[in-house]
């Protein structure tokens, strides 16, 4: 392809410049880029083709960086990226030092605010609407949300939220999963519906301003009132109010085609014009313009490294390689299921993602995707719990973060067997910043009642899973990283652990490694490095498998025979593992020089694992190195 | 009052046994003795008087403890608690190794879910319901929510995932907060309603299972497709679909008077038949039957002690004695904000509690109350800090469990200056377990970009207050406890201190006290009694004031004189204060003895912060001997 409209895009006022009819051409142009590129360097297909056209249309039409644009979640802004500058900066779009996936207000002014989690958009551009109207700025304010975004409970609290201040907010509703084709010619139903939404709202409008400009709405009271008319408005029967924004006092328009650029354009000018929070409705096709793509939505959701042509994905990994940790969470919770039938499995809208779809296929009534909603999956999972299940919830460490309460206050306090089985814990990768599992450890240790297991390999997974599942073992959280495991031979017969007993790898004198998970093995090749370079050295080293409760027979030992302790985990070396482990030694009197190796202080951002742990020295290089130099 | 109904009620089963007509006696009496009980023990009165008739129902229609009642929220089920066998135990209601102020199943089978945070009885009662059905149990469960808690975005989840499994869920929308009078005669008009509703449904659901036994319906895809017909349902205009219960696919009864204690009992015996999901909304009024609590809602949510008689309430604090922090904090935020125009407040639904309100009168603008909906005023807070303002976001510490993950990635990651007053934190008292403000200073130490301030006195609140609204402080947090301030002079001129510059407060010898908070206040004590018993001894006392950043120089200077290092927090003791003085002695290499004084790896139940000091040897007693026997 020529890209001969694209190549002379470098910013939205070069977009600009285009007639509006060769709009549609922009479109074909970049959406062939983004085939292109990920082709070879894999990324969000799916949801970036599915919003080629808005992508287009929004800059088209709204005066950005000045105007703003939130994308939520932000995996479908790479349109967005390559049209504000970065179309030859997206070649490295996730790599090492390259773009971040995620709109990033660090990489560039047009990033309004920074994403990567659910749901968050509305909340966001709401605060940044009612700072412009409080500052006297003409500000637009653009939010666009998917449908699946609009499960979270955060978008629920933005939206119910949206009317009680004046603000112009725009809110894009991207519907790309219903299971019908675009709604075709869908401009005049839609200029149908705006004409009567305008009218009806209009009016609604005024009344509030009326009574608030005479006094009758006090202002102290104005948002409860507002608030509670919100959400109970949509009890009354009434014809006018036939939908969810409406009832809750935003205007609503749409559905309209969200692939006809030319129809969003005009639409997109004309709500401009309306003040006041507003919805749009748009229906998209994900995966839209590339084929396989739009048959095959959830495989083409990141589909990897792929030829155009063929569509064949291109799997990178040989014969006879270890699974992926997730592989072997999704099995063995299948083959754990079979056995128990207490067990039920809960994911927040990654059932493939975390495997367990792999229970879901075979067991449909006890597994739950609940959607984009980490705080309902445990608090769901704390009921079941109670009456007597054995719920396995599955959230990527991150995520978890966000049902931070949950945990604590719905399974921990009553003491309950939930299972919590954190992936993608650790340094995840190229999604970067935002998805790193970096706080899990820590944010965990000091809840009281947890038990939280590290493993090492699959052996140890299964091993975790199996006992987890036994009676009476109370909230029980184990933690794993993204990607490929240790041993091939994955599938060993599972058998109870002690709870909080770790194991002594390897004897040493003077200096030992103390840690826990698959950076172990990392350690290992370390030390196995610094030996063979000076026979006199003789590191130990230690895994822990339990961060809580720690091991403490083992830890006598330890104290009682190094001087020299490093400490080693894949998460943030404040309050996790290595601060364990100087708490236990001064409360048990021992007083070992203690080095802590994990993450920093700070946010990592994107990079291969590999890149990432070499750049924070946590690769054999940089063990060796450390314990070498000090 | 002679309570000859109540005094023979020493469980449903005794209630059950009343005949139907006498009901209405049961609830004057269960009213009365509420309002006797709180004149003298203070808790949650308006609550618990407004839902009188529906506990009485409740129990008196549903086989409690094997169906199960799940209070949202707990602060209004003092009637459920007399009704089940604690009528003489609630004499020490929220007392010291007394009653629970909220449900608790350890101290009830009759409490079938431990609450006291909002929104989270509808995932939970909705596991519990599933459970039974996985079970093959006929058992019902009832899940009791006030409007103000549907406003959570926990509740919005559960209800998106009501429909979306076999279930029979009942939802009682307690709605309380309306300004209209309760409907009377609502029976007639909920007759009609549910006659309707049940055919409705009834078509809706033979559809779906129709198709789904024709194989029409994928097992796999029908969560996610059930999930976003829900979502989306109430986008398309329908006459049939007119209230948000309805779109989301869960049958709606209602609304009817929650003060007819008669009609309650007709309705949910005729509900108990329905199968699937439903939601009956009743009407209540807070406080009623006590006419100071109906007058003035507010006030009478948690009045303290009052004159039942004249409706006096009774003012424990004296003159001359300081302020309470949140009341200083109020204050000072108004005062801040006349000068800082960039300067907002959010606060989720504690405008009171918080005292935010007193900017909310002054500047209503400029002050925005979210609804019960913590999530979303971090992130909220975030866009308005993103555009420049300076939100002051205050939240109670066991609340921001909530926000983990908003403030990690829409404030932190970004370094956007939002400054979180964390108040309540540390032991909170007699709300006990659910809300002590425990894991703040560990769960937020770990996140980067972070300041971490802790005064030890309404001077110090007001610096910091001061200090974090100048430019560029990035998340700046401040966390204060519950209760009175330490000065009565509280308002000094406020000046700008430097951000993680600690004080020594008195010189030692060997042993030292290092600390953050006025927990300080009681050190200094406990060492004032160690040295006047002594005269040797000198104990020095540092106060840190910043957990984060710490004082380098400060600590250099604590680590070369002293040889026992006492750390004294208000908050865990795993990875908080002690672990941060531990890491940091560690990583400079020096090796005193570090004793940690905190609150266990526990949870703490409810008494007076006094009594709860106490318990866990914090005061100054505890410290004493704890320095003394070590």
């Amino acid at each position: 392809m020529e890209y001969s409209l694209l190549n002379k895009i470098d910013s939205p006022k070069d977009l600009k410049e285009v007639s509006v009819d060769s709009l549609p051409l922009v479109c074909d142009e970049l959406r062939q880029y983004i085939i292109e590129q990920l082709a070879t360097n894999p990324g969000h297909l799916g949801s970036s083709l599915g919003v080629v056209e808005l992508s287009v249309a929004l800059h088209y039409v709204f005066d950005t960086p000045y105007d703003r644009i939130v994308w939520d979640v932000g995996h479908q802004a790479y349109g967005h990226k390559i049209l504000t500058g970065r179309r030859e900066a997206f070649k490295t779009n996730r790599m090492f030092k390259g773009l971040c996936g995620f709109p990033n207000p660090k990489e560039s002014e047009y990033d309004a605010f920074g994403v990567g989690h659910s749901s968050t958009s509305i909340s966001a551009a709401l605060g940044m609407s009612i700072a412009a109207k409080l500052k006297g700025e003409n500000r637009q304010v653009v939010a666009v949300i998917g449908d699946g975004s609009m499960t979270g409970g955060l978008a629920f609290e933005g939206l119910n939220n949206a009317s009680t201040n004046p603000n112009n907010l725009l809110i894009i509703l991207n519907d790309n999963n219903m299971a019908i084709d675009p709604i075709k010619g869908g401009l005049s139903h839609y200029l149908t519906s705006i004409h009567f939404s305008k009218t009806y709202n209009d009016i609604r409008y005024r009344i509030y301003r009326t009574m608030k400009k005479a006094g009758l709405m006090s202002e102290a009271n104005r948002n409860r009132i507002l608030r509670l008319s919100n959400s109970l408005k949509s009890l009354r029967a009434n014809a006018n109010q036939n939908n969810i924004f409406e009832g809750l006092n935003i205007r609503y328009f749409g559905p309209i085609d969200g692939h006809d650029v030319l129809g969003l354009v005009q639409v997109l000018n004309q709500l401009k014009t309306y003040n006041g929070p507003k919805v749009l409705h748009i229906i998209t096709k994900k995966g839209k313009g590339y084929k396989p793509a739009e048959e095959e939505v959830t495989t083409w959701h990141a589909p990897g490294v792929f030829d155009i042509k063929t569509g064949q994905r291109i799997k990178k990994r040989a014969e006879g390689e270890p699974p992926l940790f997730q592989e072997v969470f999704g099995n063995t919770l299948l083959e754990l299921a079979e056995r128990n039938e207490r067990i039920v499995g809960i994911t927040p809208a990654m059932p493939s993602g975390c495997s367990m779809n792999i229970m879901m296929n075979a067991m449909p009534d006890r597994t739950f995707d609940v959607g984009i909603a980490e705080g309902h999956a445990v608090t769901f999972s704390a009921g079941l719990a109670k009456e007597g299940m054995m719920p396995f919830c599955n959230i990527y460490s991150s995520f978890m973060q966000r049902a931070y309460d949950n945990v604590i206050h719905d399974v921990a306090l009553q003491n309950l067997n939930v299972v919590f089985c954190l992936d993608r814990a650790g340094i995840v990768g190229n999604d970067g910043a935002t998805h790193q599992g970096q706080f899990d450890l820590t944010m965990f240790r000091c809840i009281p009642n947890m038990t939280i297991g590290v493993p090492r390999n699959e052996h140890e997974l299964r091993n975790l899973m199996y006992t987890a599942q036994l009676d009476n073992k109370g909230p029980f959280m184990i933690r794993y990283p993204r990607g490929k495991g240790i041993l091939a031979d994955w599938k060993n017969e599972m058998k109870e652990v002690e709870i909080g007993k770790g194991e002594e790898l390897k004897k040493g004198k003077d200096v030992a490694i103390v840690g826990v998970g698959p950076i172990l093995y990392t350690a290992k090749k370390a030390i196995e490095r610094l030996e063979s370079e000076n026979s006199d050295k003789e590191i130990g080293l230690y895994d822990l498998k339990f961060l809580k409760p720690l091991d403490d027979k083992l830890l006598h030992e330890i104290g009682k025979q190094y001087s020299t302790i490093y400490t080693i985990e894949d998460g943030t070396i404040i309050g996790g593992v290595g601060s364990a482990v100087e708490e236990w030694m001064m409360d048990n009197g021992y007083q070992p020089k203690i080095v802590r190796l994990g993450l920093p202080d700070e946010f990592v951002e994107h990079g291969s694992q590999a890149e990432l742990f070499g750049m924070l020295e946590l690769d054999t290089l940089g063990i060796y190195n450390t314990i070498k130099g000090t």
